[in-house]
């Protein structure tokens, strides 16, 4: 891949399935013109392709790669398999889901196969490998794209069944599954592996995230995840037979609840993501996506998928794209590791449910609209950028863990609080590094700490196999931990640490919790800390220090002058604890605080809503700014620079202007 | 009928059957006394008139009719098909509805019975033709009324196969449905009829209008209500057969979504409905559910078949309708164009979810009660009034769209925005004219457009067929078009039609709408016309005028100076289009102005809750005055008039004071 | 039980089945420090106790039994079968529930036994028997446990079958039950036993409580709990079998809607139930759920079986108890004539879905917690109280109603409004009584009137059989009785009794009501009584006084100067109507004036938040003030007393401190 790609690539998903061949020339020449030199095919053709159980039909697959080929595009090649045929549905309904209330599902939708289903695992591979054979020979395929968007789960027999082999592999034994699931409570041992049922709203759940049974749920929810990664390599390895030099990938959705991304990434062979910000979603949101996927392969850089080059129709208000706000959005993707900038969708479909989902050529077909002209600019400039944000690092001092199994396990938990929302509290700390100008890495439990000063890991709620040994490895060695509230209450089977919580932590962290004061959503109690107020919310831990030094405590409530904030000296390193969840003032002051204390430099002096970040390959450094704001901003940089999208030079601590979403890319000297 | 109707019919649903037989002389004494002059019979009967397969049992039905027949009632008689007999559900499974869900009902409630079920057709037609057979006779049968409020979904396998074969009908072959719906989306061609299955929350959709494909959805839509159609149209016939002189209808209830009442109107002998406004519906809804019903038959009058005299028991605060607000509801619906004014019901029953429902004799069981005595001076009143008002019309040169299918496919939509919704857009213009006290009539796309000066078209989404032709040709002979936003976007099919929106009225109204920009349910921007301000919300169309005249543009954001508001001279007329949905102001305003222009008058000058109507017959003219308010009003109008209610004379012009919830009805000379 | 018991029981729920045997001696030794004296074993252990049908193993409860019984613990001995083994479920799926929208289940969760399957009767009863003969040695079991939290729905085809045997015996004849349902309604006539199905959302129902015929649906209310009930009793059977002399109960949950507690009571030895209010429910309607046990058993006293020492981990927001709240909350039930104080939990378990419910022994496993501290100063405190509490009784002269067939009535009600909550009314009236001091029994239909001089009977929407004699002759022997709006409109069967509301009560209240009008949440009526004006929510009663006297009218709207408050002189006493529903204020000055009219007396001079309650044993009278605010407060009693808790002597009148939180056990003089 390295070999032909010399530019961030520009385009998305095209299907030209959907329209009459004479359409497909002018679609060409149009995007040509916008600059865009890669397509997406094949995303959802499974039913054209393959008509019935013993035909293939790629004569209109056949065409399109040699129309888009012949028009000098590179393609990114998709299986199709995200949506089965109605056919195969019909014939072989092994292959409909069963939902979460139990019941079969009909033909329809998409995501709709069973992750089990043996027809769908035969006509999966079958494609994949035909597909892989047949393409090989172009050499304009730079990657393949499996499936599109997993997500689904499925409560069927089969999937019983095979959760049970599962769960065998796992624990063994039936002995070892009673003790991980504590079935002692309500009388729920099993004396056999066929007793055990899927865990949904027919058995253990009243609601997606509300359970009798923590252990079976969270096992299952492992389990479906693991299930649908098989499908995946099912895909993967058919089409490696046939052309192992093509990198394959999966589009995944910033953090998806029920994919766990983290244990997936190993068998991608790049990240890649779809971005799809609601119309109110803050933007250090979205560049928390965009780092969690970053660093899923350990920081290599990532692909862009698909984002809307205005409307994204599913949302209850759609509104539009404001001008500049796609460049803006695309831009910070590149900023945060994209090597693509891709859209869905090239051509705005006329039938279906996202007709009105935004396109570069939209209904009316001509390049003569502010989304077609936004998008052609856009096009222009990224020619001009050429390779040097190509497969570029970001190297952090800050680490932030967000753990899939973590957020599962605090999503099931009863009690404290239903307010507690772990992506939310992970998205708090993260909110204060993108304020402060400091690039993050986000990283899982897998990932190596020494090249750290500071890991954070909030809500730490699940300690998997000894993770509280690399913790504590890493703070004797002279880093700095922080942790939160809810944290170290459990092992991988959310069985809870005895002896005082925060369980194996409780050690580093120098403190007993006692207990948990969960506040309604309209209270708040509050601490004080270097002479300023900050609310405390959610939760409050009533807490002992052991060997903790009290930071800060409680104004309010019975707990009044109990901790609210504790460090402890541990080796040669800090362990600090927040005992309650907070507003951004706090973690914005409290992280700018210790970035001094050790020397963490941010990127530059600039206001909250301006984001800088860092992209660095050899000797080159570039400095993104992005002005997520209406308003004309100025910001600063420590180093002579100059901007790749104008030309301008600009001295180290020079006032730089930048327009309202304005973007300026800053090579710096 | 016309030969024995020489005055509004007065009475409604009677239920003798749930009650001794010596009540129902006491029961004739007092509705006797009340004015009432009509009874609708065997609306809940079938399980009465035939207790098996086998054996039909007439007799208690028989003497029901000799008893209100001796009481010199007319009747209106139903067929009873809205809710089958217990037995019939058990013997015979295949009548039981399979809902949204997937689920397989079981005997309960009412519009219980699955529209293709053989054993529905076979023993509702059987049963309409022997009540036909039987009461022929008797000639105080003034109506037949057939089932009740249909408004019932299917989705079993039977239901399934029907739609089908309707589909094969429709489109003929497999290549034809897989365009229409754009199946190439997501891969979900069909190659086999059978592959095709009921949308619902098993396969294509996610809640009852959210669906993944339109098309199917859109077709389902129309398939129920053809099917339901079907059933009616089966009883018609067999009572046709017997009584070929008796009108035959089924009550409808204002607009309903689930069944196309425009599409059933052809089959109706005359249009009716039931009219339970909520307790805080606001008059003009009631008023436009009525000119709805006027409409259906080309401006027939219809009957009043339900209201409440005053509590509607289901809501969700069973407010008691105040005094005189009964009363001026009943003549509401003759200024519309009711020929009767009756009730649910006769006499309150005393077990099962209806027994909290207003009634003229209550528990009670006395003729000394506040809902009694108003119904009784009704009753009197009415007779007074004779046949003035009956069979008159409202000669309206004023048209407003409202169509079904157009409803359905907004429904269905994702996107612009949840905020759409299609009859409170309409409503909205209706309200206009409404306070405008100019006569409106509510069409059908059937209808002719020839004789109204000014025909408006709200959210005209799908274009159905070649309306746009018929709408070319009514502006270009001379006629005033007003439409909105989201209008001309897809064919009956909801296929987009491509080359720009407002596709096939492109011409017509001389502006390309390049983008819609969704407005969440806080905000709003506004616009200036005719030097005042006036909000636009929900959807903000980015358009641009082709051959139209700007005559507002938006104050805000960053389409600011874009067109709000346009108009094209097109032939003889002209074509207005509102590019976004505003406050009432504006529509009052706008049409208050255009009402000049085009020298549309009113019907008199009046406080905007004081309602005007007319209904003219022959050299007849009378026209209805209805106060809304809890205070007195006055009002005028513009030629002398002597109030049939009071005897009072008014010169033209004339001071004309009208009591709270007051009602003049007024002759004009 | 008399025998053994010489103090008030302190202890709870205990699992050590879920902990390693080591941990049982600890146990043992903390629960000693604590105070414990009662552990309640064996409520969740059917798995362990029976792993398949043929084989039974007592081995670890025999160990459990020893070593709680070596360590001088009393023993509560639960059944184990609110939760069958999973296996029985997989063998026996016949034990397994269909739920209300008509999902067969799955094994999983607790409550999961359909209440009609002879797999559940068989092998609960046989266990039931095994348990008691086992241990039947053991003088230290104080009383049997059966089940637990009763609860449950079932909707299968057997209990549908088990129905309609059901009806049979209630109703003789299908005649009958066509009759009792008004199924000429909608025509739901019934001609076969087999034609009935069960109420639920696939047939009557469209929601848990909305219902096309209230009849069947308060009849399947009815037969689920007498099929629980059955259930119960055939445990209740085996167990008496061989320990004849041990009282049996089961805990029921302060009033729960799916059981008629009342109906239950002759059949449990003695009352029982769990305390868990939400962090939100005002100390009144604690006290409320205390006295409804209490009046379970016609004022004998009851157990407290379960409450938590802190947490309710399945809370929204866990908030803790406060400091002295959990004392507070103990001497509540105990204040209101519960014989023990019990827990659940003694230690929290480490797994599954309340691991995170308070429990006196922490994860932390020390006695070095608040809440251990705090449960063990208690177990010190009831040390010392010794007995003289036991069987006490409190004599009152007020009776309030709660009846479940009049909620479930109620709640059924398709109008006048979905404000009316049964329960909620029947708080209204008790918290006056409470902010009074003045102890109140709660009373269901069948007890005795005669000893009181007050009986309120709030919303008393359904006279079953002949209850409105009793109250006639209550009134009539000089009672006073005071009912409200919605009373006397349905028999039993909820069929409107004929003639006028409130019916059967007609003639006693001495008014007709002629209308209800519903009031919106957010509007209101007012009234004035004795120069105060008070608000008039939910509903306005349109009432006519015919004997009565009107005490108070309506200020607004069309029924301004219609009585909203009515009293009627009858025999030797008075009846008195409220038409509407108001606030606190207009329920506390009605009965403060009434109690002085009737000379009851209060307890003491109280502020509104110290709760002041009665407890006597032969000449012994023993008050108790509890201080519910965080304020220390001052109050006084009308006798010379002593302070149990802390040796303080007081004298009449005179003003006695009581801390925030606090509690004064006063023995009197």
């Amino acid at each position: 891949m390295e070999k032909i790609i010399d530019k961030i690539l520009f385009g998305g998903d095209y299907n030209p399935e959907q329209w009459p061949e004479d359409v497909w020339q002018e679609d060409m020449r149009m995007l040509k013109d916008a600059g865009v030199d890669i397509v997406t095919l094949n995303v959802f053709s499974w039913a054209m392709l393959q008509p019935n159980e013993f035909f293939y039909d790629f004569r209109k697959l056949d065409r399109i790669m040699q129309c888009v080929t012949e028009a000098g595009m590179k393609v990114c090649m998709a299986t199709s398999t995200a949506a089965h045929p109605a056919w195969m549905a019909r014939r072989h309904p092994d292959i409909l889901r069963v939902d979460f209330d139990g019941h079969k599902r009909k033909f329809g939708s998409r995501h709709n196969s069973c992750p089990s289903s043996p027809t769908y695992r035969k006509y999966s591979k079958r494609l994949a490998g035909k597909l892989a054979r047949r393409y090989r020979k172009y050499d304009n395929i730079v990657a393949w794209h499996v499936s599109n968007e997993y997500s689904t789960d499925c409560y069927c027999e089969r999937c019983e069944r095979n959760f049970r082999k599962w769960l065998k592999r796992r624990y063994g034994s039936l002995e070892a599954l009673n003790a991980a699931w504590n079935t002692a409570f309500w009388g729920h041992k099993f004396y056999s592996w066929k007793e055990i049922v899927a865990p949904n709203n027919l058995s253990e759940h009243f609601g997606y995230t509300r359970t009798c049974f923590q252990g079976i749920s969270l096992d299952y929810r492992r389990f479906q995840s693991d299930m649908l990664l098989r499908d995946y390599r099912t895909e993967y390895n058919a089409i490696k037979k046939y052309t192992p030099n093509i990198p394959v990938t999966t589009n995944f959705m910033g953090y998806h609840y029920q994919i766990d991304q983290k244990a997936w990434a190993p068998y991608l062979d790049f990240a890649a993501w779809d971005n799809y910000p609601a119309c109110d979603s803050p933007e250090w949101s979205v560049a928390m996506w965009h780092d969690i996927t970053r660093g899923l392969k350990g920081g290599r850089s990532f692909w862009l998928m698909e984002q809307t080059p205005s409307v994204s129709n599913w949302n209850r208000y759609c509104a539009l794209k404001r001008p500049g706000e796609m460049r803006e959005l695309s831009y910070q993707a590149v900023a945060h590791g994209a090597d693509t900038v891709m859209f869905f969708q090239m051509r705005r479909s006329i039938g279906a449910c996202e007709k009105y989902h935004g396109a570069i050529i939209d209904h009316v077909g001509t390049e003569n609209t502010r989304v077609f002209k936004e998008c052609a600019e856009l096009g222009e400039e990224l020619k001009n950028l050429k390779a040097v944000t190509l497969a570029a690092r970001t190297n952090s001092r800050v680490a932030i863990l967000f753990d899939w199994e973590n957020w599962w396990a605090i999503s099931y938990s009863a009690g404290p609080t239903t307010e507690l929302n772990y992506p939310e509290e992970v998205k708090k700390f993260y909110r204060a590094f993108y304020e402060l100008h400091i690039p993050v890495d986000m990283i899982g439990c897998e990932d190596d700490l020494s090249k750290y000063d500071l890991v954070i890991a909030p809500v730490l709620y699940m300690i998997k196999g000894n993770y509280d040994v690399k913790l504590n490895d890493f703070v004797k060695r002279g880093g700095h931990l922080v942790t939160t509230f809810f944290s170290g209450y459990v092992n991988e089977n959310d069985l809870v640490t005895l002896g005082g919580y925060p369980g194996k932590l409780r050690d580093i962290l120098g403190i007993w919790v006692e207990e948990i004061d969960a506040l309604p959503a309209e209270k708040e109690n509050n601490f004080t800390w270097e002479g300023l107020d900050y609310s405390a919310k959610i939760v409050c831990d009533l807490l002992h220090p052991e060997t903790a030094e009290v930071l800060a405590s409680y104004n309010n409530d019975f707990y009044a002058g109990m901790p609210a904030l504790t460090v402890n000296e541990y080796g040669d390193g800090k362990a600090y604890y927040i005992a309650t969840s907070s507003d951004p003032d706090f973690y914005y002051n409290f992280f700018e605080r210790m970035a001094v204390e050790l020397n963490i430099p941010s990127l530059g002096e600039a206001p909250k809503d301006v984001e800088l970040t860092i992209r660095c390959k050899g000797s080159n450094n570039v400095i993104f700014a992005l002005n997520h704001s209406f308003e004309h901003k100025c910001f600063k940089i420590w180093s002579d620079a100059t901007d790749l999208l104008t030309g301008e030079e600009f001295r180290a601590n020079e006032e730089i202007w930048i327009d309202n979403m304005g973007v300026r890319v800053l090579k710096t000297r």
